[in-house]
């Protein structure tokens, strides 16, 4: 294991009917008022939104809420938060919705108590280690933001895809009920089982050194989306698949994983994050095709890790044997795994290549995301 | 999964040479004095005393220091640290050492922001919610104490050996470099492996539901302790199986493999704790003497579970084949398996089930552990 810090002070609230609590669990810290942060308005025609006010009411919490949230969520959004935040004097932000609408929070936690502009968090020209204090009700397994510091959000003019993480952007409290995640179409359903992957395999297989342990930890977590995936698109009422999908979907990016590894990157999100800006697809689908093209690039630079995954996730001999049993299963369950499965143009290449290098270089990554690279990515997810 | 609530907010800092930044780590929570606690004298000998006092003095910390701690720590000496926390005016509690030191630095820790008996605590009568912060630099892998606010403490006159967990006594900074528990005997290496796999296996064995995902999370940190403990008894000095055995230790006790089980119960340490108690044997060769007797017991109460064991972690058919693969394994690395072994009379069976009852009602356990119960465990252990 090489050296590392672990640290996350998110507490979890987990099971059937926890949101009925969401007022209890933000009193406990002594906050009076707060900002509900919700994407479309499906969450009032179910009743979900009258449940959340309810208990903040009994527990003599005031709020403002604040809805329009979309996927691949964007700054203005953002700035908007901000300024409610501000002018009604909120003490927290609530998010209720999945990771667009948690990450939209997050950035208008820290917004809400800093000077400048909020886009300074993004662009690391500032840390976020000030924000209100950030709470959640997590209807969407994915992204696992609901036991991390991250955000990511887009700037529209510029079509920049970036993320903040800071000491004071970790949720205080997450609730996770999985019966409000089941109302996920199959299709975001697939994108949610790619993301969990992605997070789980970017790390696995880019790591130069993964301890035996780590690997068993990380292969757990894939084989139990593979199981929980399918059998959740046959019955999306089995409340246990979808608890353990969930779980899993935390456990995938709560900084557990990186426990001892070293030197692990996150080259599919790199690369999807400008995909899913340039042409607003589902981050998830955006991750099923970037996977297994990026995978054909990789294997040469870890081929015993490659060959350790095809053995020990599909029970197939070689990296390439192991890279078409993932793929595979992606089209198995529906997802993409072409540009053009994602309607992204193929004559765009040369376009994204470029795009890509400029993220590359803001974050210092030029060596790493040559244009070479990217383009070797992009023309194997052809 | 069951419903959970999962919350754990200290901070870990793994890794070689990470005790000589201990006054940084200490210093970034505005602390200026702190209280030491160690065990014996070796940690003088040894440069380790010499090494934190100058991290400690760098970075502006006075201190004060107790030694002296024992294995099974006594209430005792408890009451001293107590009592020179309050009259050095410590702001913090700075454990060196193993799970006893550790243990002993948190009920010192809550006992000195306390007014009554620091006792209260171990007997449920106050809960420790406020405390001296506590840090560690953890020399032995075992107890899990490192990542979990529970501290095991032994009355002297009355041997009962009970336990305390607050909101408060979570370390706050635990610090383990493997390099540093590098020194352990291999007989205590062997108690140790027996400790962590009580702690992992308690669980499995004793839930009433177990979901698959959580099942894979435990056999991966059962199948790492055997897989280094048996790299270790055969070259000490390998680090890599050192620090992965470290990190499966504070796997097994942080609560994370509690996360949507039912019901888990620790049967043996509950019948552990008093034959440590009575006969001042070590922690961990209780255990591996009480866990192939007590499944003995148990494998009627859950027998899929036991069938499901054999196979995940020996690759053996049936309860009773599991239970022999297991013991076997424990007298191949060394661990006693009877009471004999343990040099514990087999005459005193009917004393220990009366002293085992009066803690049972304590706990309001009657129920479960009856006399019937500890009888059948203890008879099995001969």
């Amino acid at each position: 294991m090489k050296a590392f810090t672990y640290y996350n002070p998110t507490r979890i609230e987990f099971g059937k009917g926890k949101e009925k609590n969401i007022g209890q669990f933000i009193a406990e810290y002594g906050i009076t008022k707060v900002l509900i942060v919700y994407g479309s308005e499906r969450i009032r025609k179910s009743g979900l939104f009258d449940t959340v006010a309810d208990s903040l009411t009994d527990n003599k919490i005031s709020y403002e809420a604040l809805g329009g949230v979309q996927s691949n969520p964007v700054l203005s959004k953002v700035y908007e938060g901000v300024a409610l935040a501000k002018s009604s004097g909120a003490e927290a932000v609530l998010a209720v919705g999945g990771g667009s609408v948690l990450d939209s929070s997050k950035a208008i936690a820290a917004g809400a108590t800093y000077d400048g502009d909020v886009w300074d968090f993004f662009t690391y020209k500032a840390v976020p280690n000030k924000a209100l204090k950030i709470f959640d009700i997590i209807t969407l397994a994915a992204t696992g933001s609901e036991m991390n510091n991250f955000a990511v959000v887009t700037k529209e003019e510029t079509k920049e895809k970036f993320n903040l993480a800071g000491a004071a952007t970790f949720p205080t409290v997450s609730v996770i009920n999985p019966e409000l995640q089941a109302t996920v179409t199959n299709e975001y359903l697939v994108y949610s089982a790619a993301d969990i992957f992605a997070h789980s395999l970017d790390m696995y297989l880019s790591a130069t050194y993964l301890p035996e342990h780590m690997a068993g930890y990380v292969e757990n977590i894939l084989k139990t989306v593979i199981r929980t995936t399918e059998i959740l698109l046959k019955d999306a009422s089995n409340y246990e698949a979808r608890a353990e999908f969930a779980w899993a979907a935390t456990q995938a990016l709560n900084f557990t994983t990186f426990c001892g590894v070293e030197n692990n990157r996150y080259d599919t999100h790199f690369i999807e994050h400008t995909l899913s800006a340039e042409y607003n697809i589902a981050h998830g689908a955006g991750l099923s095709i970037v996977m297994p093209a990026w995978m054909k690039w990789q294997k040469n630079n870890l081929p015993e890790r490659f060959v350790q995954f095809a053995k020990n996730m599909f029970n197939v001999d070689g990296a390439d044997a192991g890279i078409e049993a993932l793929k595979q299963w992606y089209q198995k369950i529906g997802a993409p795994v072409t540009l053009k499965e994602g309607n992204i143009p193929e004559e765009d290449i040369p376009v994204l290549v470029e795009k890509l290098s400029v993220v590359a270089k803001m974050w210092g990554a030029e060596g790493l995301y040559t244009k070479e690279m990217i383009t070797t990515v992009l023309e194997n997810a052809k």
